[in-house]
């Protein structure tokens, strides 16, 4: 099965005027949610040590990087602003791909469109291209892969970026297999590094090893044209009861951007159903923390495998503790980036509250379920189950929550107008002549 | 098994004083190789657009792209140099580790060494850190790892690159284990690419890759400190009944930089028992071409496997085919780079001697192996036995044989003074108090 054929082929193809309206409506918002979690987290420690890097490596000024204004080499503003959209751990995921689609995907088209003056409908088609495939290739690659050790972000980033980048540089189908061969012998990423920087340095890395491999496509390096499914190639080496079908189904007649998911809480998405039950809950049965006796949460097996952390000291950790998430969603009735900080997780009233958090793994419960039971001092108790929670595709955010994500993301960096102004120019992504004027806004 | 901590370790006290002789001057014989095979890639086409790339990012003037005097961030030197190294398939071989360990490590080390402006005795420690981490992970990892796909020379090249590059930078305990963390997430390189621009890429992009890894690790950038050996790591996803055990036996009492071969021919190390038998089967008995009725090669399995090429068409493929190899050997008694041309290899007079070649894979022939029975037409039979060819480290060239590769290699871009000078450079490393000194001789 010429796999990789077909990927690009597709690529090359998607055009503006095949896409459903919904589609590209979509994929405004899939921009709007990264570039505003990618401000959000310009001023993480992590982003200022690229950023210093990259300055001090030098670099033309190529494109920007967001929230900082600073211009340099196309590659290397895609490093910085692919390691910002996820340094929160807040950015879109695509759940059968096991991973953040946008993360690589868009800092790459992006700089590349800077540079060479793309409209914004050619960022919408990169966008959409590399998006179908990278997420198809993700699940291709399946539950295996990702649980041998991969960082599926970071592998299938690759193919994002490249195939973004590409689309962006006009490859020809030739060029662009190449480029995805060059993707797919970079592609790498590891989940032991999972709780430093080096995880959201992952989509950074893959959106420049991406930009770097459409460009050298382009200038006629060679490189293989099968690169996921020949011998000794990327699926035989990174697979695990990999299969080629489900990467080329249903291309250019179902849009994986469809089933995006963008995270309403600024937590691990496992913690979601947790975090949505227990809202309701103090919504609906005005609960108090001081009243609470405990809170126990049944939930998927693999939520206590992702975010079981029992005793979180900082932000990071929080993220990763459906035990302060359930205790914070109780308490304060929100989960937005600004309740991840070392200060809230320590924070005694919390720390007390969380302690009466106890959670199980239920077989059989799907992730995203979680039925959460609240017993109070006096001895009544109120359950609530959740079964598809805020965020999924079936159960999305509307525009003007996703607007609210946004400002509130972007407030660190971006003064009011600006934020506006950009808001607006995202929604009307298809009019722009040069894309130019929306990252001219980014800073 | 702490492995990773260990590896660092040894890493940071490796010290000029405790290497013996015999291993200091087989460090040197190695920048020796390393740079002249470099050179002699210097204007292959990969390198030409891998340099146009990089001058079109721009960075500052931190290292040389050797053979062209250009200078740029040190990253990015080390992507061109690293690239141009193998761009021969010329470089030195690490045979149980399955891989080429100068490509990636001297010129990610050379580029650090020359923007901070490093001594000579700095660059034999970290060249030798390097090499010995490197090699014990590409040993430890295995032929099965080499066999899922992997090109062992772009998964260890990361850590020899990290490591001598850290090593350079003066990384502490725990930045040395980041920065291999940093590398080992960023390890990859698939065998599908062979025959492309993109396979002497891999050490090209390990350079970059263990170059930035060391920098992020020096500015406080955190990742995990067990990344080799740690659950969902790099042993994990990458190996194949892979070993910790090998990685670290023998760290600072045995030097697997003596276990080094150089090679002496520009062709696949497989086809070398080959040549060898069928030079010395032309100066024994003064055979000539036209005497010949068939030449018969038995030679190891695997050798058919890597050079088996029937019917080569282009220099490159000339490389990987040992019946070209073989009729080339005993019509010239010579295989240096300017053998291996498009123009040679479709020679009428080579194509007719090519096609009397018979060859065969012999069970249990070693891969160091080869027995030639040459027939001539007058009916006399001519056999000679190989076990252990030129350039394997128990059979190796001598300081005048390496000058020779050498000065025929770096002929193509340096007048002779400057090679002169070079080459007693590198003999008197030990004594150069800053690397510069030796970069500048380098185009």
């Amino acid at each position: 099965m010429k796999v990789t054929e077909t990927l690009a082929r597709y690529a090359l193809e998607a055009s503006y005027q095949s896409f459903p309206k919904e589609v590209v409506h979509q994929a405004k918002r899939c921009f709007l949610d990264l570039i505003g979690v990618a401000l959000g987290g310009a001023n993480q420690p992590l982003a200022k040590v690229l950023l210093k890097t990259v300055r001090e490596f030098g670099g033309n000024s190529q494109a920007t990087v967001w929230g900082h204004g600073i211009k340099t080499s196309v590659a290397q503003a895609a490093l910085v602003n692919g390691a910002m959209a996820h340094a929160l751990d807040y950015d879109d995921t695509h759940v059968r791909a096991m991973g953040h689609p946008s993360a690589p995907l868009i800092p790459a088209l992006l700089a590349v469109g800077e540079w060479k003056g793309a409209s914004g409908k050619e960022a919408l088609e990169a966008f959409i291209a590399g998006f179908e495939v990278e997420t198809r290739i993700g699940e291709g690659m399946g539950v295996k892969h990702y649980d041998r050790g991969w960082h599926a972000t970071a592998t299938f980033g690759r193919f994002g970026a490249a195939v973004g980048a590409g689309k962006i540089l006009g490859l020809d189908l030739e060029q662009m297999k190449r480029a995805m061969g060059l993707a797919g012998t970079q592609a790498a990423g590891l989940r032991l590094v999972f709780g430093t920087m080096t995880k959201p340095f992952h989509p950074g890395k893959s959106a420049f090893d991406g930009v770097l491999s459409a460009i050298l496509a382009q200038r006629g390096f060679t490189c293989a044209s099968n690169i996921i499914e020949g011998k000794k190639g990327y699926l035989e080496a990174l697979g695990e009861d990999s299969r080629l079908e489900p990467m080329v189904k249903n291309l250019g007649k179902k849009y994986e951007v469809l089933n995006n998911t963008f995270k309403p809480y600024a937590a691990c998405l496992f913690t979601h159903p947790t975090i949505d039950a227990l809202i309701q809950m103090r919504n609906k049965y005005r609960l108090r923390p001081e009243e609470v006796e405990e809170i126990s949460c049944d939930v998927a097996r693999f939520c206590l495998d992702a975010a079981g952390q029992g005793e979180p000291k900082t932000a990071l950790a929080g993220k990763f503790s459906v035990y302060y998430c359930a205790a914070l969603a109780l308490a304060e009735g929100v989960a937005g980036e600004d309740m991840f900080t070392d200060r809230k997780v320590l924070d005694p009233r919390m720390v007390a509250l969380r302690k009466k958090v106890k959670a199980r793994g239920v077989p059989g419960y799907k992730d995203t379920e979680a039925k959460v039971t609240v017993t109070t001092k006096e001895g009544k108790t109120y359950s609530i189950h959740v079964d598809i929670p805020k965020g999924d595709p079936r159960n999305p955010p509307n525009d003007k929550e996703m607007e609210e994500k946004f400002r509130s993301l972007a407030g660190g960096v971006l003064a009011k107008p600006k934020r506006d102004r950009l808001v607006k120019t995202i929604w009307g992504l298809e009019k722009l002549g040069n894309i130019r004027q929306l990252t001219r806004l980014c800073f």
